[in-house]
């Protein structure tokens, strides 16, 4: 019998919008799994008996929160950017950095050499690391082969995490990520080869499909070009929109009714309302501008237009190599003007939204069994204690990790 | 047989003067610790036979740096401020944190009511979290007392931290943190008492005194008062320096040679050089600046000076619950302007320094085998992976813990 009843819960975050406030909050509770799903969730008290004989988990008079959903990471990448990182702290130029050999065509030249066995190593261990900080639910980008036999082989590693961890990974193709170098210049061909072979390989591996929507990346005509033929392929889109500027990315992604728009430093109040009105949710990224030293998109206009919002890591080689949703809860509370509970939700239900997943981010009966214990009494100490340590255990589909 | 090898070191930081750099890097090393003590260092094929018989363990090929010191918290505490911080992320002003019962006071109040049993455990697990991002020496601080019995009972624990748990504690005397409120209208009265009956109980416990010294805290005069009474029972001196305002505390630390101004938000070149001819080290405190989202100190003026500069995280309950060093030296080269190699060298043979200790910080013959193993092939991955999750093994006193 794999029921399991968590209970001596000191304060529990449900996200259930018919309980109280953003968080739904029920204080002195318990929480009771079948199988892999959530079957009770309420006051300790009033824990029915039909719950009694299953296997219970004291969790300590502590908070328990719903497992953290990261919907945008990149994961699988080989090669090692931590000399570039230094020399940008050093205040090297991007030219000096490309010149040195770095930046993101570095990383394309180590994971299309890297074997798919080495790819699942490093990526199994970022997973892990991603487990122990509480996400029990992760998006994990293609993005670093930009030819379709790597944009194929990330995606398989990505498949074979969720296969062999107890992390659900959800995959996007994202063979539009940069041009490749033999492709520079003839962007058409690179469009052709990614909306036809690549494609055609890739669509069965993935869910969504992400382009690179931005100065010096895919311009919106490109992007749009490439979304509509991922949608042919019966792929769900996402946008990485307006980061460097406002090119109209976010504008697309509403226009397309994409799932999200992600990073958004330069959207503006006219996209955001596209964006609200097509459901399509933000994904804000703030450990990038913490890592970049960068300012910070800013939350608190976008949570106020209405947008549904959602936090991730970015986890990725270049620009943000952060695997800890409790580290990016504490940024966005910090420094990006989302209060405390907004970038719990947004890390939790928001995330689970942008990725179109009604069974998780929330702690109400039919959900999945997708818990964080921390080893502290309030989610407030995600924001107070920024240095990490505060998850003492991971349920996910009802399984102690 | 108490004697260890650590082998398989790809990139081990010695902090040496005699090797090149200011790390003094040795690649492809070992490190032989005989007893508690490093016996030998150097490149992994030049091991002498007589430690073929040792215990080995094997670092991966990871780098390998000198165990973390850090030489200023306030660990010992009871009572829980998340609340205040939470309030103070939503915009209440100081004022309203006080009257709803907050601050540093409200520390005083909790600390006062616990049991000397309940402080240790408390202590005792931020203690463990320390050893498990590396630190290996850590300054505890009394200061929450603020009356003999319990400025004594927190010394105490910290000295059953140190015999309890493998880290070694350097307790400091901080009877003259605040005025509590019973001696408000009474300074002199207050004064008396540190200087008088509390530092005799507390000097027998204690390495160092401290005093805050600084706008609303204990003035110049006042601060030289106690200081110089502490001197008389024995103890070195640290001061808490020109955080809020420049009132002279740097200037008033060197002039009596203590050991630290620690803070120096707003320390005057002047007063940096005074610090340089006494040799009293700058301890700085970056989680202070991104906890409280304040401006950091300007850690590149403070290096350029010619101060010896250590980090430290500070860890209190109001203005920085942090525990990590590699955090800091992350926050420190990212946010404060000195390069990773800096920031690693404060957090270990200046912070040594800054205690006072010539036997730790450095990997070199005769010095305490206190060593951190990275699962990380360079110190460069603590700012490029600034959420942590880093350290894959600790080694006290030449034993793995």
């Amino acid at each position: 019998m794999s029921d399991l009843v968590v209970f001596n819960i000191g304060s529990l975050v449900t996200n259930d919008p018919d309980r109280d406030g953003l968080l739904g909050i029920v204080e002195k509770a318990a929480v009771a799994i079948v199988g892999e799903a959530i079957a009770w969730v309420g006051p300790e008290e009033n824990l029915p008996d039909e719950f009694s004989d299953s296997r219970g988990l004291d969790a300590g008079g502590a908070a328990v929160l719903p497992g953290f959903v990261d919907p945008h990471t990149h994961l699988v990448f080989a090669g090692d950017r931590s000399d570039e990182f230094a020399g940008r702290l050093r205040g090297r130029s991007y030219e000096e950095i490309l010149a040195a050999g770095g930046g993101i065509l570095s990383t394309v030249e180590a994971t299309r050499a890297a074997s798919e066995e080495e790819l699942f190593e490093e990526a199994a261990g970022r997973a892990w690391r991603m487990l122990s900080t509480g996400t029990t639910t992760v998006e994990v980008k293609s993005g670093y082969g930009l030819d379709v036999e790597t944009e194929e082989k990330m995606l398989r590693v990505a498949g074979r995490i969720g296969e062999f961890l107890p992390i659900d990974v959800i995959p996007t193709f994202l063979g539009a990520h940069v041009f490749p170098v033999e492709y520079r210049s003839d962007r058409d061909a690179y469009i052709d080869l990614v909306t036809g072979p690549m494609l055609d390989a890739c669509a069965p591996l993935a869910t969504f499909c992400d382009v690179f929507c931005d100065d010096a990346a895919f311009t919106v005509d490109e992007a749009r070009r490439i979304l509509e033929a991922a949608r042919q392929h019966g792929l769900a889109l996402r946008v990485h929109a307006d980061q460097l500027g406002r090119v109209g990315a976010a504008a697309l992604a509403a226009d397309l009714h994409a799932a999200s728009a992600d990073h958004l430093d330069h959207v503006t109040d006219h996209d955001l309302e596209a964006m609200r009105r097509a459901g399509t949710v933000a994904v804000l990224l703030p450990a990038v501008s913490f890592s970049m030293r960068l300012p910070y998109p800013d939350g608190r206009r976008i949570w106020d237009s209405g947008v549904t919002v959602a936090l991730a890591t970015d986890c990725n080689p270049g620009t943000a190599y952060v695997e800890s949703m409790p580290f990016v809860i504490a940024l966005a509370s910090l420094n990006m003007g989302l209060e405390p509970e907004e970038a719990l939700w947004a890390a939790t239900a928001g995330a689970a939204g942008s990725l179109g997943l009604a069974d998780r981010g929330r702690i109400v009966p039919g959900a999945l069994g997708d818990l964080v214990i921390l080893d502290a009494p309030t989610y407030l100490h995600i924001p107070y204690r920024p240095d990490g340590g505060l998850v003492a255990a991971v349920v996910k589909r009802g399984t102690i990790v």
